[in-house]
């Protein structure tokens, strides 16, 4: 629970920081700034940046490293074992299972939700999540199929699920999503 | 917190009415007969009717107003600054962004998801959250984009995604939803 | 709160085993070897076996009877009346609606979505969950709409929406889903 004396601090007297999950875990590293609301929980031997901000009831699980200015919204669970970039927006309700790679300047939308099993408890596979690359927006309530690869500035429809790999500076719409031109619209960067 | 020493209202201990999210914000108004479930959290400047029920970890964010007899399901987000009706029933996991219009007797199926950021941080744009008039019934897990307005009477299917207005008695189906005819089954009006 | 001497019982402080939702109701049964996680709410009239685990957040409501080996994803609700078999894997974020069957070794996935109300506040009709059979994979924000029966060792994707019956030992893909083979790296049982 670093830097707890740090007067830009907010952490909520009904937040947790430091959800001691097993008896030898270490408290969690949390950078200046934080403001961490009610309800939320950071479990033991987490790592984050300065400037992090959550909403209420937030879930973040063990050994997950997230970088700096990351927003994590309400009710949204990070459940370990994941490594998250800078300058992250997940909004309400998203789901990131463990083993997730997330990059830099990456949006995620309300409800929206990766996944890590394949075979659902059908056969035992290694549990990979999906590789979100730097300045990926991801739409409400999309799903995004386990080990996919969503390439840089890449922009995933609401309401999409996504399948296989989806190229740099494409949009992936649909069920299953198909790939398109990204319309001029949705071209640039991502500013977080 | 208005009314705390009315006998009808059952404000649970656990429960947050009045979050202060900022120095002068003012304590939340709700009318008589409330019942708020353990968990839930009202911020302030939040303005509510009579015979207000909640289930447990809902959210209510500032500059809402809500009329008169509206349930809000477990783990609902309410993001703020928007307007919703009387008779409007939200069932679990729902999500409303902040700048949504709601009408009367509208019913919002678990895990609904509302959108206002048609172009998520691409663009620097005027967050607009859909507008769903009287009478409307939206299905579990569907998602409406921002600024969409869903016409009186209307219905939105389970796993629907509306890209476009919907018109009064009409059904809106599928990803991108499509219009049909209200079936027989799902004519007349919501009685919540 | 039975068991509440049991050594091997792991019931945090801050999760609520037996809310007292009304006024006559009684005490939860919950077996040896529980594991209850912060914030989760089990209410009173509920029958639960041994080994049970929940995440954080989750919600058990009244007259559910849960079997065996059973795990509760964080922020999953179960609405109440329910039946659930053993060895069942709920992840985060799902959605049970009250009368609903669920059989042994099933697996839902993240933000899957099961509902009970075919005509949504139109039509006053009994509520009836979908029934989900014995060695049956949901998979991540799939929605499975009121009544439906999803026969044994069926499989249902991610992001789909089920409408009708599936048959045992079939694939239900897409919005609204089709019926397919089940492709070999989906067959053979569910190991929970």
């Amino acid at each position: 629970m670093s830097n707890s004396e740090n007067e830009d601090e907010h952490i909520h007297p009904e937040a947790t920081l430091g959800f001691e999950y097993a008896e030898n875990s270490t408290e969690p590293d949390v950078g200046s700034g934080a403001t961490i609301r009610t309800g939320t929980i950071i479990y033991n031997d987490v790592r984050i940046g300065d400037g992090f901000i959550t909403g209420h009831n937030a879930l973040v699980r063990e050994y997950t490293e997230i970088g700096d200015d990351v927003v994590v919204g309400t009710n949204t669970v990070i459940d370990g074992r994941s490594d998250i970039g800078s300058s992250v927006s997940m909004q309400t309700n998203v789901y990131v299972p463990s083993n997730t790679a997330i990059g830099d300047n990456v949006f995620l939308g309300p409800n929206a939700v990766l996944t890590n099993d394949p075979y659902p408890v059908r056969k035992d596979v290694t549990l990979v999540g999906p590789t979100v690359k730097n300045g990926v927006s991801i739409g409400a309530n999309a799903t995004v199929l386990p080990g996919v690869t969503i390439g840089e500035d890449a922009f995933v429809a609401a309401g999409a699920t996504v399948t296989k790999d989806v190229p740099s500076k494409t949009l992936a719409v649909g069920t299953p999503a198909e790939h398109e031109e990204l319309p001029e619209s949705l071209q640039g960067e991502n500013e977080i």
